[in-house]
């Protein structure tokens, strides 16, 4: 079963289109996440005042949020507002709900955001199957209580894919899953990516920018599912030319050079070196 | 025409001063142009509580305010109350209107500020033209109406010189304007500055940290267009050397070569390869 | 006198345990400190909201607090929560009283805070002068009053040692004072660390991530002299092995190949190239 839209066509309507994604992202997150929207193609813009969520969103073309790092009543109120706005103006928002599982008040947030009907959940596998639980939704075919280690994923992809389904099915969006092989699905159908470095989880903010990416491929494909392949795509296929490298000796090194391959990555090269599989669940 | 003091003189005196610039930046640029601060030879200090901006601002040489992420009651305040300070101690101080045009929120902040009297402001084009619009300012020969996509520009900086001349002249300030070509101006004379690459706008944080570096160089030098033109001869050197090393592959590579040649930019080296131009308006 | 616990050991406990290490960092440090921990073995978790201060200090392993860029009563309150819940929950904690000595409000706090009993105090010379004066504590054998420019020491660490003593014979705990050479004390025992490189005082954050650093060190060795003697050495021997490489030209350069060699040190290249002694006082 193939995708609708190619993910070689849809890295170069990014860069055509370079559209401006509005970000309510985490303070370890920022820095690196513009950079790569920047050189995959997106022009991104970090707001984070209630001030602003309203009129930012406005002018742009998709919206991510990421739970992050100051879950505070002023954040909440921007992410809630922000993403209110999105939902009301037909913009598709990325909703990255980073440590869910951690504390309490974490997972409330987060189910809050739940209904303002994110397009996108991207997060690691403990993240997800928490999410489930927090939203109080029924896994069929188990999995357990998420947890995790702080921020870092205690579970593979595959262990979290039931929770996956249902969030997808209950909110009518897509989850993606991030790990050795990361899964995609809107509940009826599974993407599995096999592109990507297990060294990306030894560089922060991988996650959380990879999130950003995906918004920005909704900007430019109304087909969340086949935008979110294409994102996972661009960045992982970047990881593994970075990975080839023989000045790359390490993380440090690695987040480097990953942004100049988000950059220089051709659309042929990407259709060359996908490695992914589309099924009907 | 030339200027009062040589940019090559100025590089020196910014490494044997060493001084104190205090920042109210944005997150994303912190980290980034703590960096630029650091490696061009002055001393960062990044304050952003209302408690502590009067105080800081009395211990440093100059002062940097980018509007940024952040434009929050409590971040307003800090800034408005720095501004004071520095203003009534006679302390250059340097506005980046980052994003101004974007929401009518950062508008009013904006043109706030500017009534605290910065010694410079530094923008992109469509930054300077909807700040002089913010600020009620006629502008002779006119000029859109700003505008910009987020915080990116979507117009060159010619376009943006009436406006410019316009600022310098009621506000009594040195503006900057970043493009293809750099414009920098006092209402009577106008400096062209033909380094840098196009690249720098494929890294984040790129312009905010040229804001800070101006603030740096005015504390070295008490005419603030010739500190500006310094500032910016500096940091588009530095770019231009990057450009041109084998290893730079792309804008993360170039963002890591920016801060070593930053560093190891030598006086020598900065007037060998100076290119700009100094007229009466 | 040796170590109880060689530091060639303690690096592959770090790994082998990959402690849950969470940070209040300042806005500045927060990425770069992240990816130090990462890279050297430790899972980072950057939090900074009161709402999440105690469920996410129960969770990790060891907490670390930098005073930072944003001293806010939002924040203070953050820290002070954080801290006495490390303290009554037995977890160990590091101070990092960054600029102390810059401002009377920034005094107040990081004394408020040394009454909730820091494990560990890393600073520089300026900064552990300042906070024993801020302390009142009586320090023998002179010392100046500190002071410092901004967040930069303007005195050797030798020349605080007297108060480094006074602080950890009162409040119980390990000084570290960063310097050309660091000096670690309990109050009776002082280790002198002869590796590192100067080029750090360039490179913004470098001492913030080494004070995390310490915080995951002591997650995973019960004697916090012994673990911040681990954490000073693997990140200065991180250091030397970075300045010999040909690729490193500059502090731009330095900081990424930092990041990839703290990850590759291997226990028997941190035996070989430590160079410390341990003084009885």
């Amino acid at each position: 079963m193939p995708l609708l839209h190619q993910p070689a066509e849809l890295i170069n309507s990014l860069r055509e289109q370079n559209p401006l994604v509005m970000c309510i992202q985490n303070y370890v997150a920022m820095d690196f996440s513009a950079n790569v929207l920047l050189a995959a193609g997106a022009s991104p813009a970090m707001v984070n005042a209630v001030e602003e969520a309203e009129g930012f969103t406005k002018i742009s073309s998709a919206l991510s949020i990421n739970v992050g790092t100051a879950l505070t009543p002023h954040w909440i109120k921007a992410m809630e507002l922000a993403a209110s706005t999105a939902h009301d103006c037909g913009k598709p928002w990325v909703l990255d709900p980073v440590g869910c599982g951690a504390t309490a008040h974490r997972n409330e947030q987060c189910a809050m955001l739940m209904e303002r009907r994110p397009t996108v959940v991207r997060g690691n596998a403990s993240e997800i199957m928490a999410l489930a639980n927090a939203c109080k939704v029924e896994v069929v075919g188990g999995g357990s209580a998420g947890g995790g280690k702080g921020v870092d994923s205690t579970a593979g992809s595959e262990e979290a894919l039931p929770a996956g389904i249902a969030l997808a099915k209950r909110f009518k969006c897509v989850i993606a899953i991030s790990g050795a092989v990361d899964i995609i699905t809107d509940g009826s159908t599974k993407v599995l990516i096999r592109n990507g470095q297990e060294i990306l989880t030894k560089i922060t903010a991988a996650g959380c920018s990879l999130s950003t990416l995906c918004a920005a491929y909704c900007a430019v494909c109304n087909s969340a599912l086949d935008a979110v392949t294409a994102a996972f795509l661009h960045f992982c296929i970047a990881s593994d030319m970075t990975a080839e490298m023989v000045e790359v000796k390490g993380p440090g090194t690695h987040r480097v050079h990953l942004i100049d391959n988000l950059y220089n990555l051709s659309s042929a090269a990407l259709a060359d070196r996908a490695k992914f599989e589309v099924h009907e669940l």
